[in-house]
């Protein structure tokens, strides 16, 4: 059974390698996106080759739809987009993969129903298949370089798609078994070290020495310390301590 | 030589398939990136099957560096990323591709110099290297499936790079050799058409004929039309009046 989420589906036109269908499968999936439309694949349908690679987004395939024209796979879809490398002198709004995602949430929100085409491997969408299109989807790819191949640019779109409708997490940090140090505990490691390092004769020459405490207390006070930094800064002080003691 | 533009470095740990070395050169230059560090490649360096899949991005493999160890391979950086799919019980910072290329755009502006990590294509980093790293990069994948392989993520990474540092167009029209049609071109098209259509009878019953011309204007109007498309209605509408001539 396909998601329940509303979303666009991923048409791919004439493909050419299995491999690269079910390296499209996977790409979307990874995302969040499972409904695909396959027009006249090459090898035929269904595709060995594309189950063999699709391994664990297998049902994007058994339940993708299967046509014999771009005309029949677009038949229920209210908006269209064709993705092409370069331009085709069609007249015809071009926007970028981030922008393009932004489009279809709003539009499949109001309740349309929007489709995302990509062509064959080697030459990509005939501009027969572009003029089908109500707009043009371009990666923003280094102007000297293009090697996108078929699941990557399905991969890109489909990482928009998840950008576009899911709530990122774009910061978080991870924990350990550990809580942070609280401020009085790095007060205190800071104390710990400065009266050992004074102890020591590190905060010499004495002119110096007030300028010299004032770095350190800063330097802890800006470190993301957790508890466990705070018992290794003092154990590893101790153990210096320790070691200075066993030679007198 | 390296492109001139300061850019975080990519650093392959223990990459096992040369195809995938390859693969991951391709999808930097994609977007841009070009300075690719290689640490243990399993099947020693240079690797004829990552050159022979790089093709047009081979250049990235003849200046990448080799190194022994992680270690070595970071020592001149000042801030490291490890990209991992999933918790290390590790504290650290973890971001959206997007928000690490976000900081690695800011650090690179203050002249710091940025590696991102990517481990092995089976089992990923081992926590010993995520440990040297400052902060984790992880892409916001369906919970329920990850299979992004090597190139792919390097992938994500470098097109999250391209749209944090390029001043990425998200919208334009792509034009034919035509201009946009000016408001009197759509005026006279308007008023060929209901000029017509009020001769062939069209606005009928008598009661409903202005809303129905109000509805046709307001058409024509909110059709974003270039002067080849209004010649071309021109053109219909004539053809049409030429062909119920002949039948009189």
């Amino acid at each position: 059974m396909p998601s329940a989420v509303p979303q666009p589906a991923i048409v791919l036109v004439r493909p050419q390698m299995g491999e690269n269908i079910g390296g499209a499968a996977r790409a979307m999936w990874n995302f969040g996106l499972d409904r695909m439309r396959v027009v006249e694949p090459r090898d035929g349908w269904p595709n060995q080759k594309a189950v063999a690679m699709a391994s664990g987004a297998g049902r994007l395939l058994d339940e993708a739809g299967h046509y014999g024209s771009v005309a029949e796979a677009l038949d229920d879809c209210t908006f269209v987009f064709a993705t092409t490398a370069r331009g085709r002198g069609l007249t015809k709004p071009v926007y970028s993969p981030e922008k393009a995602m932004e489009l279809a949430r709003e539009k499949i929100a109001a309740g349309e129903k929007v489709a995302v085409m990509f062509g064959p491997e080697r030459a990509g969408l005939e501009n027969e298949d572009v003029a089908r299109a109500n707009a043009i989807i371009t990666v923003p790819v280094n102007p000297e370089f293009f090697s996108l191949n078929l699941a990557q640019c399905v991969l890109l779109t489909a990482y928009e798609w998840r950008r576009q409708s899911v709530e990122i997490e774009h910061e978080r940090v991870e924990m350990a078994k550990t809580d942070w140090a609280s401020a009085i505990e790095v007060e205190k490691l800071s104390q710990h070290y400065e009266e050992r390092l004074d102890e020591a004769g590190f905060f010499f020459p004495e002119a110096k020495a007030e300028g010299m405490k004032v770095n350190l207390r800063n330097l802890w006070s800006r470190m993301p310390l957790t508890r466990a930094d705070v018992q290794m800064f003092h154990g590893m002080l101790r153990q210096m301590v320790r070691w200075k003691d066993r030679q007198d």
